[in-house]
């Protein structure tokens, strides 16, 4: 079975983000693999000063052992100032390649204004620094304060087929690529 | 006068990034201009939620209206999985086109490995983003453990000229762009 | 008077990006620059092979001596699968740092499908590389065969709004910034 | 058996861009794959106009063809202005998401200078945007004149074991991910 790992990039409460994950993960759930989600409001993580270290945050070491347990990671950011935000990029810098080379990684962007893959790319390139397989489907969701019905589901029908996508390819290649 | 800030990306202790922006700093001043540091391991400062209100840190709003009243900026970052570091870009996510719009900025990213421009690029569109102006000089600094000396001088005598270039174009076009 | 050369980066008749590259000319003319106009159809380039020399392809002389002579630059590209068109870059690839150096450049991209700034993105890369200065006012046109009326205007007034600041930061920061 | 076809985005006659895809292509082959080498000097291509059809170049569709009928690509391309050469730029504008999705790609860039990986960085997106697979394994050149021996095999040892891993992973995951 495909083990994979959601992350939510955003702190704010109500967050499209995490409803975007939300969504991707039902999908990836009804395929038949095995979800587990990380919240960032509710781990305790420092600022990442470079070292591997830190006694004093428990969560960071839970961070690190259940993205290196998975076979795959469902990534959903806000973009902030055209790229993914300081929350996800600490996040990731709390981890290296000992974690993340050779995960197979689905992206997801959400932005309030217009669409854009500023975040997405990043975080792509980003993937790649530490070996990871970042899947060719991805998601950016703009003006997401209007993308969601009142029950959390997405209103445009092919943005909804575009998530169908995103998890197929993400649980069939995991299984193709991990080794 | 032209009045600028220079911000450090790195929390570590004898960061090569705060070596860096140190000598620019010197460089800078030394052609008239006025400088204050901000150090990110000093300011209180929490992940940014996306919102704008922080009344718990205040040290949030010296941030933010130390920049605003800045003409420019000298933003030197750590390169960590191919790109600024999350601290950093939580930084400048803390700020907005109110406090960033219009500023001149000069960037330095500083490497372990083979020098790459990666987190320069990066920085480069996020600061767009902002309507920033980012100076077409820019530094990376590759296996930075071997380039200074120990009174933190670089041993490079050409990388040394490309910080007086960084330099003279900062000040030289923060006082062409400035309104 | 600032001197503005405009480029735009497709062959095709009817192209959408030399409409927006007119629509923004109209824009610095009329705030008195003076534009010259070089067509990519009309000039005959060589792609280019990484050397200076072009004998039997004049017209590489004349693209280069004629950006040499501008002040500033007006580059409309479309985006072809996520980045400026080869076109575009084949042009850019045949001038370097004596001709592009210094140049204040105004950047357009036209999309078939949903806005982005990918080929945005990458050209203000590729500008800063040869250390042009890419303002920061850009503009994307999504879904571009439904952006213009049969005269050629925006239908978008708040576009069209846009091309009037990219045009009036152009021309007031080439003043500010040209040698 | 995996079939992958090797592009180099360089005209020079005695280019690094096919020194170096000649090295992937060998080790590629090693492993038991078959390569076909697609030489940009030898075929007639158009500049991209934004259309499909270019009948009076019939080496456009013999590179579309091509490219369909194999499984991977080997993809080495000059740094030109921070990025890929235009010449690289077109021939892939003149394919399109039916010759290019789904195909495992490996990147290599070569450059005068010091290394950096704006080439790549700008490959792996703009293949993304066709759907192609790129391999985290890239590999970039610096200082391409200094990296040859008078035999054609590189210098360094370290470089020469990452043209191993890159052949590797494109052999191995080709198989892994081809449909």
């Amino acid at each position: 079975m495909v083990k994979i790992v959601g992350i939510a990039g955003s702190l704010r409460a109500g967050s499209h983000s995490r409803q975007a994950l939300q969504l991707a993960v039902q999908r990836v759930e009804a395929l038949g693999a095995e979800v587990e989600l990380l919240d960032l409001r509710s781990l305790q993580l420092p600022f990442c000063d470079g070292g591997d270290d830190y006694p004093a945050y428990p969560d960071v070491e839970r961070l690190q052992e259940t993205v290196k347990q998975a076979d795959g990671l469902l990534l959903a950011t806000p973009e902030y100032h055209g790229s993914l935000s300081g929350v996800m990029k600490n996040a990731l810098d709390l981890m290296s390649f000992e974690h993340l080379a050779g995960k197979v990684v689905g992206l997801i962007s959400v932005l309030g204004g217009q669409s854009n893959s500023n975040a997405l790319n990043d975080m792509r390139v980003i993937l790649r620094w530490v070996h990871a397989w970042v899947i060719p489907e991805q998601i950016a969701i703009g003006q997401a304060w209007n993308a969601f019905d009142t029950e959390g589901k997405l209103l445009d029908e092919k943005l909804s087929q575009r998530f169908d996508q995103l998890a197929q390819s993400l649980v069939e290649n995991t299984e193709r690529l991990r080794k």
